[in-house]
C-alpha cells in the first residue's frame, strides 16, 4: 500500500479513508481528482483507495440522467434535488459532459445553474471534464460514485447528454436511467444517439409549464402510445412518462415516487440484486481489458503495432483475425523480455 | 502456413481456398465446420485461410434476419430467397440458434422448412448450432460469411432467434438488419431482447393474410407512429415497417426494394462504408479479447484465478479493481515463466 508522499501532494490511502468517511468534502474533492487521474501511480493508489472503501459502498440509489442540450437538465436536478434534501436525503451529482473537454463553459455554467443546489451542505456536485474515447466512460466516473458512497451520500446522480457512446457505460453503473425530453412536434428524442430509449428506465417530459403544456401532455400519450408497443422489460417494471415543470414544480415528487417504486419492485423481484451483480463483473472485464491496453500502451512498438494493425484491418489489407493474432503474439513476447530485463 | 494433414482430416489452406473459389460446395461446407472449430491448429488454419481469401471478399449484400419463434422466418426466408434468386442473385443463408445446441430439433427443422431453397442450386443453406456465451455470437459466423462470400454468394442472410444477447453481434456485421414481427394485441415485440428494436433497418410483419390482415395493419400503423418518435439513424434511413404475406406473397418484392433501397442510399452518404470500416475494427478488438482469453485459459492456475476473482469480485468481496489488477500481472508473468521455460 502506498504511503503519503508530500512531493506529489497526494495523500495517503489511510488519510483519504478517514477523510471520507468522515463526510469531509474537501478530501471527497481530492480523492475523485485522484481517481479521475490516468498517471500509473495515482492509478494504484485509487485502487488501494477504493478497495479501503469497499465495505461502504453499495448502499446508495444509483441514478443516470441524461438529455440533450436545451431540454432543461440541470434546472430538473435543482429541483429534484432540493426535493430529496427536503426529504432528508443527502445527495452527490456527478456531471459529464465530454465537450466541456474543450470549453470547460458548460462546467462553470453546472456550478451556475444549479445554484441553491451548490450551496446546500446536503448536496455534493462535480463537475467531471474528463472522457475515455476510447470506452467512452470518463475515467474514474464509477470511483467516484464509490467515494460518495462512502462519504454517506444516499442518492448519486450522474448526468450526461445523451448524444455519444458514454451512456451504455452509465447505463451499466446505476440502477435507474432516466431519460429527459422536450416536447415538440412529435420529435421528442431528436438528437439522443439511437440505442439510449431502450434503456430508460423512465421518461421526463420537462417545460410542461404555460404555452407548453397541451404540447407535453400530447408528447405524453404519443410516448405511452410506444413505450406501449416496446419489449417487456426483464426487470417487469413498467416504464413511466412523468410530465414536470420547475417553474410550477409540477411532476418533481412523482419522478422521485417512481424511482423508489423502481427499487421496491425490482428488489422484490430480485432484479436490483442481479443489475447489480453484472454491473460489478462487466467493471472488472472492462478494468482487465483496460489494464491490458495500458501494458500495451506502455511499450512504445507495440502501441505503434496496434495502430498500424488497426489501420491495416481498416483498411481490409490484413484480416482481423490474423491482425489480433500478431498483436497478441507480441503482446506475449514483450511482456516475457521485460521480465528477463530485471531478473 | 499449415498444410494438409491427412490425420486430422483437414484440407490444406490452399485446397480450401480453391475449392471455395471454384464455387465447390462440399469444400465450402468444410471450411465452414473448420471455421466453427474452437482447437486452437484448426483456428490457425481458420485464420490462414481468411487471409488468404480477403481479397475476395466484402462483395455481397449482408443481411440479418431475427425474430422470436412462431413468427414464422423459414417461411419468410424461403420466399425471400427465392424471390432473389428468381432476381438473379446466388444466396448464402447461416442460421444461428443458440436453442438447438441441446436438441438439434429446429436445425433439421430449418432444412424441412426452406424445403424449395435446399434444393436450389443457387441457395446455400447453414444451419450452426454453435454459439460462444462469453461475446454471444457464434464461433465462426463472421468467417462463414465471408468465406461464402468467396465462394461467390452475392446475398448472405444471417438468421438467429432475436431472444437473447446474440443480435448486437450479428448487427455488428450485417448490412441491414432486419426485424421479423407478428401482429398481436400491440405487443408484436413481446418476446423480443431489450435493445434489438432501435437496431432495426427494417421491420416486417408476417401473415397479412386471412382473417389476420386488418391486424397486421393496425400493428402497421401503430409502428409506424412509434417508430416517428424514434431518434433519427445515423444513416439518415427511414426504417420502412414492410407487411407480408408468404401465402399470398405480398410484400416480398417491396422487402427486397427496401433492402435495395437503403443500399444505394447509405453507400451514397458514406454510412455503408463507415459501417463496415467499423465492423472489421470492432472484430480486431474482439479478436483481440478472445485471444487473450484463449491465453488465460491455456494456464490452469490462471483461468481457476479468473474464475475465483469474478466471484469475489460479484459478492463485494474484492473491489473489480484490484481483482483486474491482480489478474493482470498474473497474466504477465505466467507469459514470461512460459518464456523462459523454452529458450
Amino acid at each position: 500500500m502506498q504511503t503519503h508522499n508530500p512531493v506529489s501532494g497526494r495523500l495517503s490511502v489511510e488519510e483519504y479513508r478517514q477523510g471520507i468517511l468522515a463526510a469531509n468534502r474537501r478530501v471527497l474533492g481530492r480523492a475523485i481528482t485522484l481517481a479521475e487521474s490516468t498517471l500509473p501511480q495515482d492509478r494504484l493508489l485509487t485502487e488501494d483507495l477504493i478497495e479501503s472503501i469497499l465495505p461502504q459502498t453499495g448502499r446508495s440509489i444509483r441514478i443516470g440522467i441524461t438529455g440533450v442540450p436545451g431540454v432543461g437538465k440541470s434546472t430538473f436536478i435543482e429541483s429534484f434535488g432540493n426535493h430529496l434534501i427536503q426529504h432528508g436525503k443527502k445527495i452527490a451529482i456527478l456531471t459529464i459532459d465530454p465537450s466541456s473537454q474543450r470549453t470547460y463553459g458548460s462546467i462553470l455554467g453546472d456550478k451556475t445553474r444549479m445554484e441553491t443546489l451548490s450551496k446546500n451542505s446536503q448536496a455534493f456536485i462535480r463537475p467531471s471534464a474528463s472522457g475515455d474515447a476510447f470506452t467512452g466512460v470518463a475515467t474514474g466516473t464509477r470511483e467516484a460514485m464509490l467515494l460518495c458512497e462512502a462519504a454517506g451520500f444516499e442518492i448519486i446522480i450522474i448526468e450526461t447528454v445523451g448524444i455519444g457512446q458514454l451512456e451504455a457505460g452509465i447505463r451499466n453503473m446505476v440502477d435507474f436511467f432516466m431519460l429527459l425530453l422536450l416536447a415538440g412536434a412529435g420529435d421528442e428524442l431528436q438528437g439522443i444517439k439511437k440505442g439510449i430509449l431502450e434503456m430508460a428506465d423512465g421518461f421526463v417530459l420537462t417545460k410542461a409549464d404555460g404555452d407548453n403544456i397541451s404540447r407535453v401532455h400530447q408528447a405524453r400519450t404519443d410516448l405511452l402510445h410506444a413505450i406501449h408497443l416496446f419489449p417487456s422489460s426483464e426487470s417487469s417494471w413498467k416504464v413511466p412518462v412523468i410530465t414536470t415543470s420547475t417553474i410550477t414544480q409540477t411532476g418533481i415528487a412523482e419522478v422521485w415516487e417512481s424511482v423508489q417504486s423502481y427499487i421496491q419492485t425490482t428488489q422484490a423481484n430480485g432484479h436490483f440484486d442481479v443489475q447489480r451483480q453484472r454491473q460489478q463483473q462487466a467493471w472488472f472485464t472492462e478494468t482487465f481489458q483496460r489494464l491490458i491496453q495500458e501494458k500495451i500502451n506502455d511499450e512504445p512498438g507495440l502501441q505503434q503495432q496496434q495502430t498500424e494493425m488497426f489501420q491495416k484491418v481498416s483498411n481490409q489489407k490484413v484480416s482481423a483475425l490474423k491482425a489480433a493474432r500478431l498483436l497478441v503474439n507480441e503482446f506475449s513476447l514483450s511482456g516475457s523480455s521485460k521480465k528477463n530485463e530485471q531478473p
